[in-house]
């Protein structure tokens, strides 16, 4: 096996947009092995919208990535080589190895994914933290009830596509907001979305929400932020939960973004909204994992990957996250398993 | 007894910040009874912040007041004359009857005041809506644990200087803007607040919420809006609740407000925020108002009344509100009892 590994660093600190050029990728040589630890060949890589702050100066949940730190990322591979008693070569685990081919663990913050449930992509996706994001957010966050309205926006990205089923599921008539026709036809057609629309081609969100939500909004679930949620608010019924989930919208704003006040309609609508992570519900991820595997047996969840090749690849995949280049979940592939 | 009863009636739809022009005292003939009806003679009515926007055009959570109609609004009073057989001359009721010195009921939306409990004006404030939404809004919407920072926007006011007082019942650190010295000397003395400031001396909202709430803030009880809440949000601390009960500083607006967005800081710290009515808690008033006597008789809660006198003073006495004219309940005493 080759001695080299290779990696993607941060450049510099993105203004706005992220650019190919505020990344870098570097060569480094695959770090020797101590003992309980073992080598990792990253198989896939994730990208996610969540990142865009990781990169931020701004200290949020978490310490920003430094300049010159390899990117952060969930990842998924096989074991290479082992000197740790309980993983052994071949086997896959996932974790957070970041945007590089190779990593060294010894087993903190690594999980062994089980390939006979579901193809190992699957485990940075329906059934990794888009996944569980999507479940614990629609049912503990937006608590939707059977024949209530749930709207989501972003709802062709990896958590949006999700949660619409998993609402589906819970007896709701379910809408959302994607960026293309050829999506909106996937939500509808294939995922047995209500309604949806493109709301790229939509210059009246109230009239089109009005359209597409007559009895108005009982759960939100919200991955964009913006104009959007602007409109969503004039839409809400009484008793709405609003599940704060991303703000891909905003993101790349260079200056503080504002907006139309309306902590006054959540008084006039009892409603309430409430952000969340996935990592809050850690200690449930089995419990998600188990029903989102059920329900993907059962037919009940489809699920689609947009998937890009090579590490170098990796900024542009994720720069794409923001235009909408990805249907479902957006992954790097690094090598063939 | 007079046959004439003086009544307030919207004039005009107010256009920002409603003036006194926008109200009418009109004399009309006390109504004639009818069979199980009684005739109360109000001896005090409350003026709100809420009746700001049951004077707009915009339909919220009731139909708005119709110019021509007598104003809307909580009183307390004493039946007079009485062709109900539950009600006798001299019992004392709370209602919905709105400005103006008589009313007739028969007896819906009306309750029996027990005035061994509490004086009578109580039943407008402590023992009242402000009483109910203050206990109901910290307790159910806000959540606040033992060793939590309560930050209370508008502290002095009927509702604010009681959500202060609950809190420190709840054994938290709570803490609250007022607009002026006289206020936050009372909140900080007498009702035991741990530190409050005059927002309207305040240039640095940030600067001073780091002062006053170095471990930052648990649950914010907002009753103001505005620039104050956009600090505040940046003061929230993970799983912070936010508890939207009034935004008088925006009733007035007479162009659609706008500011920060921070719906990101909610996800960041893992936030709730929500708006509530009093009226949700309806079938719990009960509960409400035994606690809260109790904690009076205890001497663990405090209240304090503004009173006006006369009918004909309700349009300022309400106007007075948006200026903070008020310390705790303001309250208009229409008749001696």
């Amino acid at each position: 096996m080759t001695n080299m590994n290779h990696q993607i660093i941060l450049a510099a600190r993105p203004d706005g947009l992220p650019k190919e050029t505020d990344f870098k990728l570097l060569e480094a040589p695959v770090p020797k092995l101590g003992e309980r630890q073992f080598l990792v060949k990253n198989i896939y890589l994730s990208v996610d919208p969540y990142m865009r702050g990781r990169i931020s100066e701004i200290k949020s949940y978490a310490e920003p990535v430094a300049v010159g730190d390899v990117m952060v990322g969930g990842t998924v591979g096989r074991v290479v080589q082992s000197k740790h008693p309980d993983y052994k070569q071949g086997d896959v685990v996932v974790g957070y190895s970041g945007w590089q081919e190779y990593a060294v663990s010894d087993g903190t913050e690594m999980q062994r994914f089980d390939t006979s449930l579901a193809p190992m992509s699957t485990a940075l996706g329906v059934l990794g933290m888009p996944g569980m994001t999507a479940y614990f957010g629609l049912l503990e966050i937006g608590q939707p009830k059977p024949g209530e309205t749930v709207f989501i926006s972003g709802a062709a990205g990896a958590v949006g596509s999700l949660v619409g089923q998993i609402a589906k599921i819970q007896g709701c008539r379910v809408v959302g907001s994607a960026g293309s026709d050829e999506k909106v036809n996937w939500l509808v057609k294939d995922l047995g979305f209500d309604a949806a629309f493109n709301y790229k081609e939509t210059n009246d969100y109230d009239a089109k929400l009005r359209e597409v939500c007559p009895e108005g909004i009982d759960v939100y679930f919200d991955n964009v932020g913006g104009k959007l949620t602007d409109a969503v608010f004039l839409h809400i019924n009484e008793k709405a939960r609003v599940a704060i989930c991303g703000q891909i919208d905003q993101y790349n704003a260079t200056r503080p973004p504002r907006g139309p006040r309306f902590l006054w309609h959540l008084i006039v609508k009892r409603a309430r909204v409430e952000g969340f992570l996935v990592f809050d519900f850690a200690d449930r991820y089995s419990e998600g994992q188990q029903q989102m595997s059920q329900w993907i047996t059962a037919g009940k969840i489809k699920y689609r990957e947009t998937v890009v090749d090579g590490l170098e690849n990796a900024p542009k995949a994720f720069i794409g996250l923001f235009s909408g280049e990805n249907t479902g979940k957006q992954l790097v592939r690094l090598a063939e398993d």
